[in-house]
């Protein structure tokens, strides 16, 4: 059965990457034992971006907003911001009352952070997409931003080779056609502590000083992944009235190569219609989808009005994905 | 001009409160300097609830919500839970995918953290029912749950004699009536160090360990709310078709006597309408609505149908308001 779509799209997006880039000498250097072609062949990522050390999500997601408001967006529509962020600057206040105020937007914005990563511009898109669509709002900016390589050790093999900092600003609006959705959301909990920072909140809040303690184990996250990711994008296409066919790209959270080559495999998809941009930039958490949907316009591979599926997964265990009509810039 | 309500209501609530109690005695045994008498008639609280070392906001939110499946609430009918808290277990992964497993919900559970303090459930309020409105979700979870007091030095004489650990569980449903809204949103993020945790997060996390170094600025924070209140007051009944007299009871976060008292006076509302309980269990951030209202069905002071007003508001700075017609118990 159609699951109800709404009248809502994304009108652009413009994102940050810190200019500081690593790749395989910067982990040799800090890792002389580390067969850096294994490494390579196994995560397609050549380079990551890094961000500096008084360089927080928040500074980054000014940067990617402002490129926004530079190309015509007007501050005073604005009438939400969600930030998608697992790297607060602080627990409290919530990181986007901070960009409110950074980026002067108005007083009467809907500001408030939702803390997910790898699937959370999808949970944004359904959260930012239902208070258009019920007229609590008519325009907001979701905005994914995080720097997962702060809390990564250098000599973590299975996590510092994949991740990368990076802000992605995306400009959501009421629009006259059903463009938004179908949706699947998900979560498996139990899986909890497969990508985990231990030592963050207030469960080891004694364990005394933070640690770069990020922890991924990569088999678990592996399954998790080819069990849930087919399943989360035959159910949207069920949801939806459309057929795989109808799907003209399909934009997957760029977690690595193993990871998407997999995907493509299991679900036969035409490489041609998967976008990948995870070797030249690496895994950017939830501002992963965002940034690959704004290289896919920029390259000119994206029309107005084509349908494309976007499917995020990852750290909770959390899963989300969606089709919709392309109508940002092509 | 009245803005859209939605078909959604309240239909039940729960929450747990550690079983810890802190009173005046407790703080001049830490604090022999402190005179106790003044700080009980300004801040007008005379019990604060405290978390075990080991217990979270996690664990508080699991008593509080399976009290409500106690109750009859079918945990297979829940399609979302939303956590607000600022007091996560971890940066990552989102407390939210944690409580999904814990309380052994559907795989199909749409699960997030909102990261906000006082304003959070009027917030919460406003992103659950739009995603019962648009028909992403028949029923959800709305929980919120902080433990503050663990960010608390014993000699912060501002905050330690008001802040409470408490957790709460709302049940939203779709409804035959609009029972929800109009909701009124704001951010003023220019405050947003008048109430922080500096050492929590990405910004100052080069600091070292982390201290108890949560921090607020009691005159600034006063002046705020009673700039903001309100006008967010006014602003809601001016969206909703409704007078100010046809509320039938007021629930505002439940800051402290001397904010309540000023709050009240200001605006000139009739003190039977207001509902207090702060006297008995503290500020408990968030969860402080919610455990008002539960509060007051308990007590028989609320009618089905009755149209009431919450109005949150804090850390952010943020606020949030709304009418909505209760709908839970009576």
């Amino acid at each position: 059965m159609p699951t109800p779509q709404m009248k809502v799209s994304i009108k652009a997006i413009e994102f940050y990457l810190p200019s500081k880039i690593e790749n395989g000498n910067d982990l040799k250097r800090d890792n002389a034992d580390w067969r850096i072609d294994d490494i390579e062949n196994k995560t397609g990522i050549f380079n990551r971006h890094i961000a500096e050390p008084e360089q927080t999500a928040t500074d980054m997601a000014v940067v990617a907003s402002e490129q926004l408001f530079k190309s015509g967006v007007r501050k005073e529509d604005i009438d939400f911001l969600i930030l998608v962020t697992q790297s607060p600057d602080y627990l409290l206040p919530s990181s986007a009352c901070i960009l409110q105020d950074r980026l002067r937007l108005r007083e009467s914005t809907i500001a408030f952070d939702i803390n997910l990563g790898c699937s959370g511009f999808i949970y944004g898109l359904a959260v930012g997409s239902s208070l258009i669509e019920t007229g609590l709002a008519k325009k907001g900016l979701l905005v994914c931003a995080d720097t997962y390589t702060k809390y990564i050790d250098k000599h973590d093999r299975t996590c510092r080779p994949i991740f990368s900092d990076g802000a992605s600003t995306t400009l959501l609006a009421s629009s006259d056609q059903q463009a938004m959705g179908s949706f699947e959301l998900g979560t498996d909990g139990s899986g909890f502590n497969n990508i985990i920072l231990p030592s963050s909140g207030t469960r080891e809040c004694d364990k005394g000083s933070r640690k770069k303690d990020f922890f991924m184990d990569g088999a678990k996250v592996f399954m998790f992944t080819m069990a849930m990711v087919p399943k989360c994008l035959n159910s949207i296409i069920k949801k939806s009235d459309k057929t795989l066919d109808d799907i003209y790209m399909f934009f997957f959270h760029q977690a690595s190569k193993t990871v998407m080559d997999s995907i493509i495999r299991r679900l036969k998809l035409p490489k041609e219609k998967v976008f990948i941009n995870y070797d030249k930039i690496g895994n950017t958490v939830s501002a992963s989808i965002p940034i690959a949907l704004k290289n896919a316009s920029d390259e000119k591979r994206l029309q107005k009005g084509a349908q494309i599926m976007l499917v995020g997964f990852g750290v909770g265990c959390s899963w989300g994905g969606c089709i919709l009509k392309w109508d940002g810039e092509t």
